[in-house]
């Protein structure tokens, strides 16, 4: 997987987050996933397919950071995540892969969008089957971490 | 969402884990899914596109589930959820899946399939976040339960 397929998805989650809840991500550099698996508390996650490839894409966010992305976007913080934060985290997710999607599409790369499906649950992991390699890409914020992983492989 | 879209899935379902684990599942009556949030400690994803529709599709297991299909499958019972069961449980979904578009590809209904990914945790859940119904088809049997949901949208 090359750096061209990775940045779009770099661009978008940081054009996402600071246009939607002036929010600035600092970007960690790409690692191969391997044993480790990463953890948080709530995830969107989306399917892709296309003629060259397919893969899955998620994000994953602290609790702490899902529920500031929430203030600041709606003005209301809840104690704890909630059918709206869990709304806005799928909103997220669709954005984010749509902007990669189209910035990947004007280099030729075609690939079709599933419907978002967002996880809940303290502290669970997130495990793609791909017979390829799987990329995190870690932020950081003031209030929490997140990652993007990416996982594409030959359709 | 019509019957001919459903059954598909949940004969695939019954069909995987008979002919791989020798395993039973009593099926309950599919119902539309509202607030409520169906939990589980195990479940594999997959994202599906097409020319009339896209949407995703998962398996939920309980956790004494899952390690039981491990046990009949490959002769091991883990003391809990580790990688060889999260392999296990994106293989059962690719499987179920997988037949469940074969079927569906016979009656003229195309989609193309992501790559599965799996969720670990306790007491997820999951949200699929589609422009339409949601469906749960629940399962029974004598070590635990799972449910699948499918969700679709037009494209």
């Amino acid at each position: 997987m090359n750096v061209e397929f990775i940045n779009p998805f770099i661009s978008a989650f940081k054009n996402v987050l600071l246009t939607m809840a002036q929010l600035d991500l600092a970007a960690g550099a790409p690692k191969k996933k391997t044993e480790e698996l990463a953890q948080g508390d709530v995830t969107g996650l989306l399917g892709m397919t296309g003629p060259q490839t397919k893969g899955s894409f998620s994000i994953t966010f602290d609790e702490t950071l899902a529920l500031e992305i929430m203030s600041r976007m709606l003005g209301e913080k809840p104690a704890s995540i909630n059918a709206e934060v869990i709304d806005l985290v799928g909103e997220l997710t669709n954005m984010v892969a749509g902007g990669a999607k189209n910035t990947l599409g004007e280099k030729g790369y075609d690939f079709g969008m599933a419907t978002p499906v967002v996880v809940s649950g303290k502290d669970h992991t997130i495990t793609h089957r791909v017979d390829g390699p799987k990329l995190i890409l870690p932020f950081k914020t003031d209030v929490g971490k997140a990652h993007i992983e990416i996982c594409f492989e030959k359709a």
